[in-house]
């Protein structure tokens, strides 16, 4: 008797992220999923690519946050498509949350999105959104430690940003000590290091997502 | 019939942190729950805290990260007992990691016990670790808004402490929008504003802990 073997049972919230994959390949849209923790500048991060972003691509935001709507309301005021996701008290983002998100937004006007997790450095890391793009956003102000302290997260990144970096001198930040840290977790993950109050270093980000989108 | 009403039935955590909460009782050990977002600066904190204690007060420390054992070396090498926990991934300390390291701490030599939770401002705000006192460190470089974002964890806290003031201005960090936020979600909250750096307010903090502690 042959026993049937069921490969590859995707779990609820990987379902519906496959889903969202495909409603955002049908609609032409790139989605980055911004990781971070609290405080380390994603909303601040998404302002300073939108503002320099070529004129081929046109920005949408999902905010996620346990409550409020402070990030969503600053996006808004800059003219960029947003919608806010209140988790009520739940520490991360799910694919369900984003598919109910999307009906809010332009997609048809979009094909760029981002994608703004709640802020933990841990939850974050475990629920595919259906977005291309993992972003962990760290902040020279967390210190240069976190690569070693929260491996799971860095780990899943295809993208590292080194956020408020004008601060490197005044938190002693040693880059080597975070590079060697992050190389160990994942080895030959691009990390860019900017500044998104001076701006210094975000030209090279934006024009290194404007190659991966490949609209160039 | 009478149909019979069970009440007061403990969560498995509940359960051990109530036996946690007894051994500290029995060992005459007041017990802190630090938990913050990653980087807000925890161990510094506990380390201008010891630095500064009353002779009569013999302080322990739990360490609590995902992997590595980083802060429980800075805090052996100024020769504070401690215990590190990797919780492998896990985002928070729950009360069975705690009772699990309880034996690897001199319990009858000390009377105060930090308890570093993982670095999270979402999730370490729903397990009760048996503690006395639940501390929120936030720090003045993840902005003003935090309050209002992470709600949660600000509401179950006995005492909520700003560190990296010395920064206060570098970051235009608006203290009372701050402090209006914390009062939304917990009136009357404890609040010491203070640089574990400079060491500029942490005394004040230390003679309202030993006023707490209650040996004075």
């Amino acid at each position: 008797m042959k026993i049937p073997v069921v490969k590859n049972i995707l779990s609820a919230n990987d379902q519906v992220a496959t889903e969202n994959r495909t409603t955002f390949d049908q609609s032409g849209i790139f989605v980055l999923n911004l990781m971070a923790s609290p405080g380390a500048g994603k909303t601040t991060f998404i302002l300073a690519t939108t503002d320099r972003l070529p004129e081929k691509l046109h920005p949408g935001v999902v905010e996620g946050d346990l409550a409020s709507s402070i990030d969503a309301d600053t996006i808004s005021a800059r003219g960029v498509p947003v919608v806010q996701i209140n988790t009520g008290g739940g520490c991360h983002l799910d694919a369900p949350m984003i598919r109910s998100a999307l009906p809010h937004l332009p997609l048809a006007e979009l094909n760029l999105l981002f994608i703004e997790n709640v802020g933990n450095l841990v939850c974050t890391a475990n629920f595919d959104l259906g977005a291309d793009l993992a972003v962990v956003v760290a902040s020279v102000a967390e210190g240069h430690d976190k690569p070693y302290k929260y491996p799971g997260i860095f780990a899943v990144a295809d993208v590292v940003i080194l956020n408020k970096a004008d601060l490197i001198e005044v938190f002693e930040f040693d880059v080597e000590f975070f590079r060697r840290g992050l190389e160990m977790v994942n080895p030959n993950v691009p990390c860019f290091i900017l500044s998104c109050k001076t701006g210094d270093g975000v030209e090279a980000w934006v024009e290194w997502l404007f190659d991966v989108v490949g609209l160039g």
